[in-house]
């Protein structure tokens, strides 16, 4: 095993969460219950490395939620000849078919995709329209009524800048919830399935649950339930129990990280 | 149970069939096991009518294929005074989140799915990108190899009007291979995933597997593999080993049905 090497390396990550628990490694058993990405991608590494590995990723999804974005960091002993395509390929071919490395490239010492992250970027698929569509089932969230797009972003523009989220979500231990969004909006656009409608938000970090409870309150106020100033109320208020109910997990995408 | 009359209605019907043994009904034990769209939606249908029901399809998908517009035919009893849109929203109601009616009226007497068909149209979707992406691994064929759209579409235009199909697939039993095809051809479209290049053909029927068996084939002009001449004389041979294998069932989708 001559000319290897311990290096450290940063990936970009696709996933269907679908049928994960979420990015972070969970504290169960040895069994496949409650099996995560970062396990899935720690293993397939292991087998690669021929040595246990430690992945960090940018941003713990939760169950269901997807990723075309999501960054990784892991350090391996690898051959210092061996390229970084070739690495990918071999990671791809490790992986199970709802996860793949999309780039991969060395990273310089210490970086850390959690600590290091200035912007993360995450949408949300709604499909509003009156009868469900199958093949959307674990990608957008099915709203039959109507929703009144302008309504949506008046609400969405309050948003940006730093505000205190404490309405829309909990922080990590030991930090507080005060968060800065740099964009949010709502762009639709007429498809064969019916109106799809994108949230898509950037910030420079996000509150457990943030996106989804955001995007279910927007959703009252695109249906007629709140006013845009129940929604300024609610952000102003800082209280949990203000939010709407978090729209489901399967219409949301981690889509960028930025360094 | 007054005021009830046998009515016949069609369905138009959209599915996701990754996990489906095909549309038609398998000659199986009565277990779970094998379960196909027919089964889901005339056993939703005997729940609401309170009676066994029939249902006909215009095309037997093949197991993981995927439908936009299937088309379906049955009789039940049902109130004269109930109207359409509620017989729709009750048996969305009753179906697995996998499958969806997405239209429905009322048929004249007689009316058969297939029988009465006078076109059909399918798509079949190729991802085609260095990497395969995650969350369209049922729903695209990914193809790393670079594809020429150009010799593809030369080769598509060879089938259009009446030909032997014996080359790309085989016949119900008792009918012969000739189909008539209106329509063929690729489009090609830039994603956030990668190029899409979708096929699209409407003919007047289709032989078994004949859409995968012409995909397979036409994938190997686009790299290279076959000339749009050897295209050409497999699709003259009217020999079925002249075929190239199939192409996966997960790209492809029942689009369309026109009476």
């Amino acid at each position: 095993m001559g000319g290897e090497a311990a290096r450290n390396f940063r990936a970009t990550v696709q996933y269907d969460g679908t049928a994960y628990y979420g990015f972070q490694r969970q504290r169960r058993g040895p069994d496949r219950e409650g099996v995560s990405i970062q396990q899935e991608l720690e293993e397939a590494l292991a087998r690669l490395a021929g040595h246990p590995v430690r992945v960090t990723g940018a941003g713990r999804t939760d169950t269901g939620v997807h990723a075309l974005g999501q960054v990784v960091g892991f350090t391996i002993e690898w051959p210092k000849g061996r390229g970084e395509m070739a690495l990918l390929r071999a990671l791809n071919g490790s992986l199970p078919p709802d996860i793949a490395i999309s780039a991969l490239s060395e990273a310089p010492p210490g970086f850390h995709p959690r600590f290091d992250a200035r912007r993360r970027t995450y949408e949300y698929r709604l499909l509003n329209a009156p009868v469900r569509r199958p093949l959307l089932r674990h990608r957008a969230w099915h709203v039959a009524a109507t929703l009144d797009e302008a309504r949506m972003n008046a609400a969405a523009a309050l948003l940006v800048g730093a505000h205190d989220f404490a309405t829309f979500g909990r922080p990590p231990a030991g930090d507080n919830t005060v968060r800065e969004v740099y964009r949010a909006g709502w762009r639709g656009e007429e498809t064969d399935d019916g109106r799809m409608l994108v949230f898509h938000i950037c910030a420079n970090a996000f509150l457990f649950r943030m996106v989804r409870s955001l995007v279910g309150s927007l959703r009252k106020v695109g249906d007629g339930s709140w006013s845009v100033d129940d929604f300024a109320a609610a952000l102003d208020a800082r209280d949990r129990q203000r939010s709407a109910s978090a729209a489901p997990a399967h219409g949301l995408y981690l889509v960028a990280v930025e360094y």
